[in-house]
């Protein structure tokens, strides 16, 4: 193969860990695309984590022995965290969000790519030692995080479907009461999609009295399955106590204030 | 602020660059950041632009003048795309993934992380001169498939539900007849989420008669929006009169033969 000079290997390197954050390359793959020793692969390791740590743009890991290798972490340091939290947080308390009821508008950010990968890469970080198998989330709001964070952990989604549709083959389903509205809901898992014995990783867009989150555990439960963490982004202050309490959340929606038209909102 | 060498600008502008695809960035931020010359960025930009070319890592577009920037597009060549969906299509022709009715098992494929990756970028390629205002789907299963579109080419993501939704404010509905069971479905979109003379590009993940694709067509229509394409991963071949003609597929499943326990599916 053909030699190439530090800066070549250096960007695609970066491009190549960074297109898929969390999956582990193995540094031989790296020595036979640049025909380069082990040594000068590892040495430019060495210097594109310390340059991706000081320009606040992620850490690698580099895991040694044989079933080891190169991973790319979208980890931020915490200014970059408050940062970009404080900037959701801005957005989505601009009054016009507020909707009939009390609830809000967040529609359109948990569809924007660039705010679902930054939530979703904090979220990964907050959960970097729960090794998970899998990330299971809920239709349909959280399903873009849900994949964000599936994304900068390398692991699979597991969508469960409020109603079982026949192109998931046999199902797992349970019902449960909703949190807030109280009313009956049904909740189904892909038979395929999961073993017992794995863990996953629950993650959600928004947690009110807890209600379709509970029942995600629920169901993990019944599959025999670990729940390994739980994230969601904005969790609401009310009702104090929620139907599961061992959660991590980035924001906390303090307040709807419709007489006011107010909406209070902060990183946690 | 600090002068860096080559090796780590480089290093920094394909991280940025790769984090948000398809999202402009000024040479000037990267002038700042690095103490470099306008004339020094533009040279690095036009290495790394060659040795991602050269790797098959993807490309960069330079706009230039007030309005533009430095962009990265996940665009490959056609040997590493047709080397991503014939493993693709390898993954889904495993006869374990017949289910009943003649349906296929593709759950896990379109909730992996790197799969959906590649095929989103493959597709926002192939509508790389679109230019949409955002990407449009219907919930569920197309919902990872249209966030990669949306992250490509840095667009937001407007999911159209089967229900409409209290958090999702005023919508407009309409009623369709699905292409295949011949039911009446519901289909409603958030009237905050989109704007009359707007630009749509239609992502699903499968097509079979093409009933809830046209009727994403339709509710465009209802909106005034024009659709500037519509991509999906998976087209069947029969029936051979879809009710949409104009869309464009990444592959092709022939035929699921229960008999012989086969599935037919090549890129296309």
């Amino acid at each position: 193969m053909e030699k190439a000079d530090r800066k070549t290997r250096i960007a695609i390197v970066t491009s190549i860990l960074q297109s898929n954050p969390g999956k582990s390359h193995s540094l031989n793959l790296f020595c036979e695309m640049f025909g380069a020793a082990k040594s000068t692969m590892s040495e430019d390791i060495a210097i594109l984590r310390t340059t991706l740590q000081k320009y606040d743009q992620g850490d690698i890991e580099v895991i040694l022995g044989a079933g080891g290798g190169v991973k790319y972490i979208p980890a931020f340091s915490p200014t970059k965290r408050e940062d970009i939290l404080s900037g959701i947080a801005q957005t989505l308390s601009d009054p016009s969000r507020i909707l009939p009821g009390g609830y809000i508008y967040t529609v359109d950010v948990f569809s924007n790519p660039t705010h679902v990968s930054n939530m979703a890469n904090i979220l990964a970080s907050l959960f970097s030692k729960a090794n998970p198998d899998f990330i299971a989330t809920v239709e349909t709001k959280g399903i873009p995080l849900a994949l964000g964070v599936a994304r900068a952990m390398n692991k699979p989604l597991v969508i469960t479907r409020r109603e079982a549709k026949i192109t998931e083959g046999s199902v797992v389903t349970i019902n449960y009461l909703t949190g807030s509205s109280r009313r009956i809901q049904t909740m189904s898992i892909s038979k395929r999609a999961v073993r017992a014995g794995q863990r996953a990783l629950i993650i959600d867009d928004f947690i009110s009295g807890g209600g379709s989150v509970h029942a995600l555990f629920e169901l993990m439960k019944e599959l025999t399955i670990t729940v390994a963490g739980c994230g969601v982004a904005i969790a609401m202050r009310e009702p104090l106590v929620k139907k599961v309490d061992n959660y991590k959340s980035l924001l906390t929606l303090e307040q709807v204030d419709l007489e006011n038209k107010k909406i209070i909102i902060h990183p946690v």
